[in-house]
């Protein structure tokens, strides 16, 4: 692949407990599972124990502590006005990374499939589009270029407007607004970022598209770790035969 | 709006039976009251009572008979094989009115909010995200030039191939397989094409971008006629608030 040195590039993801933590571990083991020649980076905030941060540096080349508010006084000021956007704030916090040149932010419920290092060709800020309403994208994967600039640009639309649905997703579609209807070289393929749903139409394109899902993206409320495991099996009720599938494969790693 | 005559181009639905037929009503009204300048044409087949077809007469300029199998002999053949996509056979008819230079085609189970007449500005084929698989369009909604190539080249298509869904969406989107990843101009707004839907990131998005929303799209199993409704209300479980008040509005008009 031409372009940056892969030195300079990295998937990123945040850890705020350890419940997100055994996510994270999944995420990391697999990530080298298939290959990324790519550094990985787990950020941590101050509130992770230190028998996860141990579990997390198994699998992740570095563990990143990062501040959960700002340190910079007056940015630390407005967000408390927010407290609800403070698993936001942490997430923004990849935008100061500016050791790497380009980042790939995964989210702590994902679990790749396959290599996915050509995602490093995408520019800020690609994504995929979100199951639900299409016209935004997920932010449970996506493409950027730490700057200062950037993090601070951001933090101060939160402040001002805080986000549309209270969380990173709704802040960073408001920033990056021109990306629905803009370059479609920033749309990444649905396959890097399936999340299962209960849309009529999702169950009969996924059993067509199923073999070019490259990686799975536990939405919502209920994660892979509140799923009871046993002898190879996960318990579940009103689950797809793909979606307990891929629990199983998730509890295989954990 | 600078292109077309307005008299080539129209509006077109299809009705198989009297169920849609009360949903074509309504479209047909809807589209009348938000001053569409453009033709409006039901399809109806063979199937549909005449009490239906004058019904429709009230609020559509051209009820149209359409042949659920087409007539030529060797089409019907193939098709009589699949009897499961009887009716997306007679959705592809809208390829057959070529006395239109272009036609939006929109379901019969959809209510438009204000003036959609912009649609006509888009090219073949464009169509809005679907809601559950988003790299895919959604067939309540899409733009087309009338053609018989393009009709035959479709048959063709559904004969050999059948439709990964069932349906005409996954007929139409394996032969316009281009419209994920092309021209982003084919990309019509999520606003033109809302179906209500339980992600969850479906519902703070709704809210931000409600006063956008030009159409709804009351895709699924359970259409708005089989609600009951008396005194101006809907009976109806587990609804959103805008659910409701859509479904209320459809009900005024039927
Ligand atoms: O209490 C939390 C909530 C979220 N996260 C991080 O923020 C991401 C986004 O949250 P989540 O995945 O729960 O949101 P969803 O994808 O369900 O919208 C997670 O994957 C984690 O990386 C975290 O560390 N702790
Ligand atoms: O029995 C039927 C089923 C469908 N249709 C027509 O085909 C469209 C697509 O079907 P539907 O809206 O039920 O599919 P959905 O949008 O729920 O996927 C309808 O809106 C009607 O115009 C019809 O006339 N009779
Ligand atoms: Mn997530
Ligand atoms: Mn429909």
């Amino acid at each position: 692949m031409p372009g940056l040195p892969t030195s300079a590039e990295a998937f990123v993801t945040l850890v705020t407990n350890s419940e997100y933590g055994l996510g994270a571990a999944v995420l990391g083991y697999r990530l080298r599972a298939v290959g990324t020649t790519r550094a990985t980076v787990v950020m941590v905030t101050e509130s992770v124990p230190e028998t996860t941060r141990k579990m997390l540096s198994k699998t992740w080349d570095t563990v990143l502590d990062v501040t959960q508010l700002d340190s910079n006084d007056s940015d630390r000021l407005a967000m408390l006005k927010r407290p609800e956007l403070g698993i936001t704030f942490s997430k923004l916090n990849v935008w100061k990374l500016t050791q790497y040149k380009k980042v790939v932010f995964v989210d702590a419920d994902t679990m790749p499939l396959s290599n996915i290092d050509d995602l490093f060709q995408y520019e800020e800020l690609s994504a995929c589009r979100d199951a639900g309403w299409p016209d935004c994208f997920n932010t449970g994967l996506f493409v950027l270029t730490p700057s200062l600039e950037t993090y601070k640009a951001l933090i101060r639309r939160a402040c001002d407007d805080g986000s549309f649905d209270g969380g990173d997703q709704g802040l960073l579609n408001a920033h990056f607004s021109t990306w629905s209807h803009g370059d479609i070289r920033k749309h990444i393929p649905f396959s890097y970022n399936v999340n299962p749903n209960a849309s009529y139409t999702y169950l009969p394109a996924y059993k067509h598209f199923a073999d070019q899902v490259k990686m799975v993206h536990f939405l919502g409320a209920v994660k892979p770790w509140h799923y009871q495991y046993a002898n190879g099996r996960v318990q579940g009720q009103n689950l797809t035969e793909h979606t307990l599938k891929f629990l199983e494969q998730w509890h295989k790693v954990a």
